[in-house]
């Protein structure tokens, strides 16, 4: 690929080039001696370790966690924590790494007790425990589930120092399987006034959602499985709402109770929290839908690059409204883009990994992304974000995320 | 749905009418007042459990495990473990649950320490870090990997008692990530008499296996990514070979030397063991891609239906040569056949989920799923895989599976 020339400024090569060559990386050359004695490294001197019931990572894979934020003094279980994205690759989200937000820590339910009940206005108030669901048609989809707060750090007047994680790592991708409500709502008998749903979960905040009858009928799932398997605690064992594309919290978790409405309930999750204050200083309630975003995962602070040449720039681009379309990368702080190669798997309402390749030239480098989604939406620029908002006002930032490349190789936040 | 007609004999519903209507199942009917007066469980009295940097299934989840089969007497690390697919829903199966196959136990490989060799038949003979792949261009794909060996106790004269996972669990679905091999070749440089690599693993058995190069340029990868996190230790941590859609075996794992040669190397992996036994007894060597199959994973043994009325029959389908085109399934004996519902994600080389709606009259049934492919490939009854094969030879067997369903409700494996 040396011989290729850039798509864009600084030396950057996207999806035409990306793949059509080798790029001559940080292979080291070996003498014809050295590849035919191959000595036996002293893990292959003796059998390995046993099968197992359950398999965890690698001891030398320790530092890939979660960073749990502190809970508000005295309070317990109150906050949050967010998946390594520095850290990872792909698309889907291990699920002992999804991020976490608790509004008052996790629930350790007993799936034997724990029931679904839908009543309100319908024919037939009905409950369903997990064996009863068990039994309705089921339905799975790889999407994403973003928290609304998630890039809220980027309203700061100035750049806050943080990683890929600490900034946007309220967001997760995890294959969703369960009950489509609508079939359930079919069973109860929705009576022709019902306009709403509101989902209570069996949390000790006992968090509480509205939500459209609209979105519920169109794509909601009550959720029983994440990556294959049961969810987990921390995601809503044994059941949750799940509404594709929209904030996380209204899809509620450790879910209890949908009761069929003709107006919103207005509870706290959704006035005092979970609502954006407008340029008016008016609160927009109901704001639900994600929208179109995209961050680069690497380089990206923490991840330090150690000499000029050839790297890889990946990260993750997603919107709440359907397909990502494309993402454009830019090397030289914005004045030219190239269009980035998207991974196999484009899904709808699921975050969609990118690829570009850059010939580092060693010097300083402003790099970042921006997305654009199958509605033809394009990812803001953090300013055009601050003025639809009031100040302080933090949810539902999806600002174009800069990330300044020193010369030593180091990566930081900053705004252009 | 009470009101629809079946497709199938005996109760069967299946794409035709799946979600079009409700299922009557073991709702329960709430009286207004328990509708209203829900009153709060135990784990709602008091804040849950805390943050945590890598969260881990509910304690009620503890017998969702893989089953560890037994080492050879007197050898340590020499077996397998299976996923437990009768456990799980859904298409990606959650890392921890893997199938585990290994010939000398799990190293434990210092990823600073490890390099990937590539030599023989290239112009410039290389080695690789973790930090010089990390520069190539990488794809990531989910898709299945099986070991050639699931299934083969379906050659024995009597069906054995079994469940999903000891008959079948040697089969699981990942997102797997890193550099196509053909990129690193092409940095080495092919020369022209090249036609097969051994891929040679850092285990102490030194797992070594021959491809065709054709193979390799196609869709081979060094994979360095399992579900979106590094490889973990059971699957070749910090990397393997990944061949989409060919027996495990031969997806190397610890990889540690590619040599490019202008034949196989007739390895004992490939000669004693993983080849097949052809009718007239003469071993059928290199039979890589694994054929259309598919498995009835609910009702399966160990998943006792404890009444008559409606359930949902779900299974997996995959084929080595693409996508699942469709699976049909019978709950009489294979008399009468309806078209499964596909979840909405049907990859190439992938596992897709299928499910149809079954309102079981509470008598015996056999139930059992046939998949065909995009090729048009059909999977084969039990008999007519037997027939081209000598009797002992146990590999590639991809015939349908039938399960007695007990007036009971309990299931056990059968041939019909």
């Amino acid at each position: 690929m040396d011989s290729l020339s850039p798509e864009g400024g600084n030396g950057l090569f996207g999806r035409r080039s990306f793949l059509k060559g080798s790029v001559a990386g940080g292979a080291a050359l070996l003498t014809a001696q050295a590849a035919t004695g191959l000595e036996r490294e002293t893990w292959m001197q003796a059998p390995g370790g046993p099968m197992s019931p359950s398999g965890g990572p690698s001891s030398f894979e320790a530092h890939v966690k979660r960073d749990p934020i502190g809970s508000q003094p005295g309070t317990t279980g109150s906050g949050a924590s967010r998946t390594p994205l520095q850290l990872l690759d792909g698309l889907i989200t291990p699920s002992h790494l999804h991020f976490e937000r608790h509004h008052s820590g996790i629930p350790d339910i007993d799936p034997a007790q724990h029931k679904l009940y839908v009543h309100g206005l319908v024919k037939r108030p009905l409950s369903f425990d997990l064996e009863a669901l068990a039994r309705y048609p089921m339905v799975s989809r790889i999407q994403f589930l973003e928290c609304s707060g998630n890039s809220g750090a980027m309203i700061a007047p100035k750049p806050v120092a943080g990683s890929a994680s600490s900034l946007h790592g309220l967001l997760s991708v995890s294959e969703w399987g369960g009950v489509p409500l609508s079939v359930l709502l079919d069973e109860a008998g929705i009576s022709p006034e019902a306009k709403w749903i509101v989902a209570d979960g069996a949390d000790a905040a006992m968090m509480s959602r509205s939500v459209p009858l609209d979105k519920v009928l169109d794509d909601a799932i009550v959720a029983l499985y994440q990556n294959g398997e049961r969810l987990r605690p921390g995601n809503g064992y044994p059941m949750r709402l799940f509404l594709p594309g929209w904030e996380g919290n209204a899809s509620v978790k450790w879910l209890r109770s949908i009761k069929i409405t003709d107006q919103p309930a207005m509870t706290k999750d959704e006035t005092s929290k979970y609502s954006d204050l407008g340029p008016d200083g008016v609160a927009e309630l109901f704001t639900f839908p994600m929208g179109v975003k995209s961050v680069i995962t690497s380089p990206s602070p923490g991840l330090t690059m150690k000499s000029a040449g050839w790297y890889q720039i990946s990260g993750l681009a997603w919107s709440g409204v359907g397909k990502i379309r494309d993402v454009e990368v830019s090397v030289d702080g914005g004045r030219s883009w190239v269009k980035a190669q998207l991974d196999e798997h484009v899904l709808t309402k699921c975050a969609t990994r990118f690829r570009a390749a850059w010939r580092w030239d060693g010097g300083p480098a402003v790099i970042l992304s921006r997305a654009i989604d199958e509605s033809g939406a394009i990812q803001p620029t953090r300013s055009s974000v601050l003025k639809d908002r009031s100040a302080g006002s933090f949810y539902h930032v999806n600002a174009i995320q800069a990330w300044q490349i020193s010369a030593s190789g180091e990566a930081e936040n900053v705004y252009v």
